[in-house]
């Protein structure tokens, strides 16, 4: 299901200061991170359309954040 | 500085819709995603410390989200 691997988070997870983490917990981050990159890929996607651009680019990404 | 890997992120923006998708624009929504993410782990870390565990859960991250 989730695009996004599963150790970076827990690596994240843990350098927040956290001793032990849950195998449900790095799922849980991980799909709600995919959900926001879906939303912003989504939302860039239709920047990059408005511009006649076949590429997506950084500032298309930057403005689909602000817009979030 | 990203520990999010770029290649799944460049995925999930062409399942959008994408044709192309810049180097920087998989790096600028790496790096978004990263920062949401060490958002999340710092209040799931205080949400587990509160409950004096040392394991952060899926609860945790799923409370952190809706307290961002």
């Amino acid at each position: 299901m989730s695009e996004i691997p599963k150790a970076p988070i827990a690596r994240i997870i843990k350098e927040s200061g956290a001793e032990r983490v849950s195998e449900d917990a790095k799922e849980a981050l991980a799909a709600y991170l995919e959900e926001v990159a879906r939303d912003v890929a989504k939302e860039a996607n239709q920047v990059a359309k408005i511009a006649k651009r076949k590429t997506v680019k950084a500032d298309d990404i930057k403005l689909a954040i602000k817009n979030l």
